[in-house]
């Protein structure tokens, strides 16, 4: 599959090199390629040979399935520079979270209980198949969940569009997940974004970020 | 140890019968004990004759731990009907969730993100030691946690009392829990009150209330 993955954290890094290794044809999106190839990041690029690197409307006009792995306060700048035609009728991915650190940390969510992130993407972008999965994993356990109790424990899909839910699931057992729970539509997703004040919490105070939660049932 | 259960519905009765099963000497606080004699919860005090029935005042004042088992959003009329004085000094032991259902479900949250309702009442009730816990999981396990997966699964504490945390603490693992995390302080109740919409999710998905997030770590 041709993946664009939007963004150059340790998400986007983690999901690009993961997608690469299993035979996708991964192009990393970001604003400014000049300054990405001689840049902090660019020794990993270096490393990864096999992941492209493209401007935002390149990587998600030549992609079957784009991945935003944008901070959350960017998402929506970066998706418009990615541009509405280039994500019209893609799967989108959505990863972000809503975090808002202006008061310090633990951030707070900038949008909550009666709307999410994915929902406003999703408003912003209706013909692209938005569905929101993997944020409430650190980036490593996104892509590597087996490293965790052998992939015994739970990550979550949300959105409208049952193939593209179906494209995501069977991304996210490519890379190792063992229980994917469809939440229902992107509403949903308000759920799994809220989740993420527990989970700083559980960071802080479990002192490592290699924790997830298992729905047991 | 003289508990006072404030509330009379799934979760006040649970707890109720689960404590004085444990040989605690339980009161359930009401607001009209007259009509709760002769209402439809007249034959379930007739099954537990070891749980006393008494006003809110009280239940409280009588009380060495109090548990808020009342509807969030009548939390604290509730309290404060049961009154400072008769609250001061003690551990309130809140499980209450602040779900509105104004718009039909799922309820929404009224106080989320940069507040809880844990935090509310203990702005109230500053001389009480609130502790948040058990609000994630449904009645039947917060007190026999044992008949899922043999209770390996996770139940959270938040409190600014480090003391009155313990206490709670010993209660849970009376009750059967294995797995109880000190989140910190009561502002970390905002995670463990935001997980409800995940929760009510989950509930609509999986048509059964008998489940519970496991920390995987």
């Amino acid at each position: 599959m041709r993946i664009a993955v939007l963004g150059t954290g340790s998400v986007g890094r983690a999901v690009a090199a993961r997608a690469a290794e299993l035979g996708h044809q991964v192009t990393v999106g970001t604003r400014d390629v000049a300054s990405m190839r001689a840049g902090d990041r660019a020794a990993w690029f270096e490393r990864h040979p096999q992941v492209s690197l493209a401007t935002l409307p390149e990587a998600a006009g030549a992609a079957e399935l784009v991945v935003n792995a944008t901070n959350g306060s960017g998402s929506l700048p970066a998706l418009t520079a990615a541009g509405a035609p280039n994500l019209a009728g893609k799967v989108l991915l959505d990863i972000a979270n809503p975090l808002d650190f202006g008061a310090g940390f633990p951030p707070t969510l900038s949008v909550h209980n009666t709307d999410s992130l994915a929902e406003r993407i999703q408003r912003e972008f209706p013909q692209t198949k938005v569905v929101k999965s993997l944020n409430t994993l650190t980036a490593e356990l996104m892509v590597h969940p087996r490293q965790l109790a052998d992939g015994e424990h739970s990550v979550f899909v949300s959105g409208d569009d049952a193939e593209a839910k179906r494209i995501v699931t069977e991304l996210l057992v490519s890379f190792g997940h063992t229980d994917v729970i469809d939440l229902g539509d992107l509403s949903t997703a308000r759920g799994t974004e809220m989740l993420l004040p527990l989970w700083l919490r559980l960071y802080g105070r479990l002192d490592t970020a290699i924790f997830n939660l298992k729905v047991v049932r």
